[in-house]
């Protein structure tokens, strides 16, 4: 008896470019797929999971949010950006601290658990507590502090040190769970000495870069103005653009950034319900791809979304890029699963451990019931069925890096009920600090 | 001891246009709406909810759907709308009969009532059997059986035959759960002829009617070149628009057009999901709004969505007007709420009985628990978080016309399990048939 294998049994497993017709049963130890067939033998397991009218998945893979911003859930809605920023979010932001930030992220992780996504990436603040969480709930993470310079020298350099103490502090935490990024916050905040200096360590510490970009039309227009350049074609110009960089939301691109994106190998996490909720516009997803550009997908802060359902995030991706191209055939199910699968491990550099069944891969996997009114009758594709008609509540089970965090939909790592009460108690708190 | 009476305490009341505040019990007797009040007495009541920690609202309303369609979910996606319908839907649909049509609508039911939708208006064929499924479900329902005649005077007649029996065999079914319309497909389906019929009829027997209008480009295009004017300005020169009439889609329209709909009252029900998927368009819904015209939502076929998630469709309704405006305050949470509740029961001509929570009106009510990851910490507006931050899966109570459907997740009255297995098995042998 092995004290850390799993087999799941009866699965029907679905995996990014792979047919498992004939294969249902998986076997995982200790945290990888050790084997992948029609048939295991179940003598020598510690613990079996019959799948059974199950879909059996890779862990979801959210490329952009902000985790511990679930604390702003509903706080305010439709408003201008300008407003919601410096009405309600920057003011609340103002008064966070580590303790918010952890009982934040751990809210944020029982929400990513519950809906199937078990790899995240992030940009925030208190990147240390949220790494505890992280550590604690068991999920995968890529992790960046939020750097902000506003072209201040000593605001740079304090910037940077934070970031680099997160990857001192954080980088393979969790049995390599936690990996640390460079998070220049965007190229209207950060100056670009900033951004200069964030790719030479890049280079140095091999440490991959998470930024926001051409988010709104506004941003083009401020930084046409300021530096004679579209927001890419400065990125570009100032050799700040890579294969490691991963540029979150991409909403107005000229015909040239995209050449720019492609010559480079930049990752693209694409945001649409945050995108359609602030009114900032819809990226050309579907143009990305068809220039072979990797594009995966990205939730955003659970503030402007307002939930972290991912499995929500890739139908609306699908759905807005068919109406906005006026073509049905465009994003297929099975393209939008690999963008939230496949494609969001290569976003973060981490297709060779995560994103697809795979023997010797991380055992990251979901389990989806599909004995669920909104999923009979099967349908005729495994993809179509859980893009179009499931949600994030019809997962039933996750299991991160060899480990169960969820099953028949009940935690078993993390105490929801207590991280509610301390999460209610948190938004409390910094309601009346205002 | 009254034996159909339910108090429902400690709820979070949230009702379109109406502030409960300082109220949280509701009074249920028999059908209605007794009392609402800050307490009442738990005597002489035969049940008790608790619904703290819960939100009540009005049940949802679907304004357009074809119920029994659930059984080609996921049947065909990605394609175009002449491949959907001539290659997968049509050749499907040839073989259905009226025990099929049963069975998809109980499979239907159970989805609605899973996801927190009381009544939904279907346009469809076999609506005597749809209608049985309705009965037993304990739902409420605007049935109508849609009429194509495509000029064939023979045809006609035992179209408009077939809706006036349905009319004469189920109009008030089910304790006054079940209204009739005439359904006339469309104006490019239904001959002049027919739509002057319907006309008559609706006025000879206050029926409503049931119709889809401007769904695509196409449409308007073939239309203009027959008639030599847009669908809705030769729906009004023909005499054929009123405000008993409900016009699903509506998605390109001219300011005529607008003009046209607004003189007339015509009731709009609007399908983001639909129309997204089939690349169809996007509906102008915030403009019909300023000129005060009713817009309901509705989730069309599960076919061609994939699922009957209200919440969802809501939620998409919103995010899409305000990208496709660039507007983040547009179709805010509570009117995007009152869609799917108190103008769903304008658009159905059923204001006086639902749609609200109010004394006197039918006791179609649900329940959602805030204690669920994606809508923690609780909003500031009630509405915001059932708009952005649930789906169909957090609603925990269902009740329709006093009786408990769903109560903590578990249906009442429905077997789920067998309507499960009769699903699977009917889509088996329709594909079969093929
Ligand atoms: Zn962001
Ligand atoms: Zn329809």
């Amino acid at each position: 008896m092995n004290d850390n294998t799993i087999l799941i049994k009866n699965a029907l497993i679905l995996s990014p470019n792979t047919n498992f017709e004939n294969k249902q049963s998986i076997l995982i130890k200790d945290n990888l797929i050790a084997e992948i067939s029609p048939d295991i033998d179940e003598s020598n397991v510690s613990k079996i999971i019959d799948a059974t009218g199950k879909i059996l998945l890779p862990g979801l893979i959210n490329t952009h949010t902000h985790l511990s911003m679930t604390l702003f859930r509903g706080l305010a809605d439709d408003l201008s950006l300008d407003s919601w920023l410096n009405d309600y979010i920057w003011p609340m932001e103002a008064n966070l601290n580590g303790d918010y930030c952890y009982i934040g992220a751990l809210l944020g992780a029982v929400e990513l658990i519950k809906s199937g996504t078990t790899t995240f990436s992030d940009m925030y603040f208190y990147m240390e507590d949220v790494a505890r969480a992280v550590d604690e709930s068991g999920i995968r993470a890529v992790l960046s502090y939020g750097m902000i310079d506003f072209g201040d020298e000593d605001k740079r350099k304090n910037e940077i040190n934070e970031n680099l103490e997160l990857f001192k502090s954080c980088e393979g935490m969790g049995n390599g769970r936690i990996k640390v990024f460079l998070g220049p916050h965007s190229p209207y905040t950060a100056s670009e000495e900033l951004l200069i200096q964030v790719r030479e360590l890049a280079d140095e510490y091999d440490m991959g870069i998470h930024i926001h970009v051409s988010e709104t039309q506004k941003e083009i227009v401020d930084i046409s103005s300021e530096k004679g350049l579209r927001p890419f074609e400065y990125l570009d110009k100032i050799g700040f653009l890579g294969p490691d960089v991963v540029a979150a939301h991409c909403v107005w691109l000229s015909d040239n950034e995209i050449e720019i994106i492609k010559k480079n190998n930049v990752k693209i996490s694409h945001n649409p319900c945050s995108n359609m909720k602030l009114a900032s516009g819809i990226a050309p997803v579907s143009k990305l791809i068809e220039n072979d550009i990797c594009v995966s997908i990205g939730t955003d802060g659970a503030s402007s979304n307002n939930n972290l359902d991912l499995i929500e995030e890739l139908k609306t991706a699908s759905l807005l890029q068919k109406v906005s191209t006026l073509d049905p055939k465009v994003l297929t199910s099975d393209e939008t699963l690999s963008m939230g699968t496949i494609k969001g491990a290569e976003t973060l550099g981490l297709e060779s451990e995560i994103g697809s069944i795979e023997v010797g891969k991380k055992a990251d996997i979901i389990l989806i019931d599909t004995n669920s009114a909104n999923m009979i009758p099967d349908s005729s594709s495994l993809s179509s069925n859980i893009i179009y008609s499931a949600n994030g509540l019809n997962v039933d089970t996750t299991i991160c890096d060899g480990k169960i965090l969820m099953e028949n939909k009940k935690l078993t790592v993390l105490d929801e009920g207590e991280i509610y009460q301390k999460a209610r108690q948190a938004i409390k708190e910094l309601k009346e600090a205002i």
